[in-house]
């Protein structure tokens, strides 16, 4: 089952998926708005949205997509690349001065400093409900609402006050994580609650079965606590945390890749094989 | 078909709706979240959400769905009371010192007094992703997913780029309108196009045929902008376009009523006396 190179197949994979997943923000965005432009709130959306990304939560919703069904179709790409304006919407409120106040963000100006803080506040809240749109027109496109609804549940639960959105107010508003199982709730919450919305949301658009579901869950889960672990790794972040982080990783990616394995469709080797290029990426001693 | 005496009618139907709406909201967000409650999240979007108001959107989506079904269900009043979710972030977004500044909201300090600025943001948030939680999960309860998948579509063009956060985007970012036409545009984005999603979201969770929603579109949105031109009556906004806002008043409800009376159910009598009882406000010499 496991192509004899999987790391050029992934590549190749994601580059194709990357490339629609591009495609499908772009024209959707241009097309949301008519006339003119009030504000430059479309402006400022576009700005945030389509700058250069890695696109890895619809990634990961698509190989969810793809390991639970032989035929993802274009419905749930859309679904998919949703979460991608969720992720945007949340870059673009962290950013605010009144949160973490960056003024850079992927190298360039971060939004409220093009556009000022009321239109970041407004195109962040715009970004956001264009994901519940997408999913739920995605869904009657497609003639499978219930699939769809279980995609924005998910969605919306993953973003929301039990998700993202509480590992920022936690992050802003309490002390910091004094050791890896507080770390490992504040990842949880901040990063590991979309990546899991996201596999979670290209499962359910597919018509993944109830089990399928939950190992998609855990899959995303313990792949998000991982990535941030690893990103924590680039940033120095939570230093005195650090050893046993890494420690944690490992075990991390073998839950991962273990829910992943338990999935129907050949094409979980994506799954698989996104979460050892983690492992590797936190074995390199330079990262 | 017309009782009475309409208005005690009305005024019964809606003290019992309304208790049903406050005891929805109440109930729903005290379960959402589980244990603590970092940076104080959820105490801020109860203390929004939760404040008195005359729950006006989640009201008229219950008379739209009285008017187009004998038996609108609880999922239907939790569909409904989702849009008060909409309504109550964009009044905590509203009042941020980087919008419209304002201290006080309904008498009460505005959020961000209380709770600081990027908590008022998070609940905010929170508050919009909920919405569509609660519009999801209750389509999935009442096993009608594409019925709600409708609602949720008609709430989150309602609220977003091309409804109420455009109106927002365009009451900062541009000129103030220079003549009626200009001012109902504002009107519309800015308030209408939430209360017609609020008489869609009724409509489309009870099950209405497609003639039923546009007739009910065409009732939000004439409610809504002539709703805004009586409400600057009584704050004395836009003096140099009250005279002929006010003559707008009459052929709004005019065109309003018309639409309700197209509706199959009786409850349309709801949905006639709501908007009567606007004319009546607008024809007080003290308001």
């Amino acid at each position: 089952m496991s192509p004899s190179r999987p790391d050029m197949n992934l590549n190749h994979w994601l580059e194709a998926r990357r490339a629609e997943v591009e495609a499908t923000l772009a024209a959707r965005l241009a097309e949301s708005p008519v006339g003119d432009d009030p504000g430059r709130l479309v402006e400022a959306m576009r700005y945030s949205l389509l700058s250069p990304g890695k696109r890895l939560r619809p990634l990961l919703g698509l190989a969810a997509a793809a390991a639970v069904t032989p035929t993802p179709d274009r419905h749930v790409l859309v679904a998919c690349s949703a979460v991608e304006l969720v992720h945007a919407y949340s870059l673009v409120h962290d950013d605010l001065p009144a949160m973490d106040d960056d003024d850079f963000r992927r190298g360039r100006p971060s939004n409220h400093k093009v556009f000022g803080e009321a239109t970041a506040i407004l195109a962040g809240d715009a970004l956001l409900t264009l994901a519940f749109e997408w999913i739920a027109e995605a869904g009657l496109a497609a003639e499978r609402p219930a699939d769809f609804a279980r995609a924005s549940l998910a969605l919306a639960k993953g973003a929301g006050a039990a998700g993202m959105v509480r590992g920022q107010a936690r992050d802003l508003g309490e002390p910091a994580p004094r050791n890896v199982t507080e770390l490992e709730r504040l990842h949880g919450e901040k990063t590991a609650a979309l990546f899991r919305a996201a596999a979670e949301v290209g499962g359910a658009a597919a018509g993944a079965a109830r089990g399928e579901l939950e190992a998609l869950r855990t899959f995303g889960w313990a792949y998000g606590v991982a990535f941030q672990h690893v990103d924590d790794l680039d940033d120095a972040d939570h230093p005195h945390l650090a050893t046993e982080a890494k420690r944690r990783i490992g075990a991390l990616i073998d839950e991962a890749v273990a829910a992943a394995r338990s999935l129907p469709y050949a094409e979980k080797d994506l799954l698989v094989t996104l979460a050892e290029g983690l492992r590797e990426r936190a074995l390199k001693p330079s990262l």
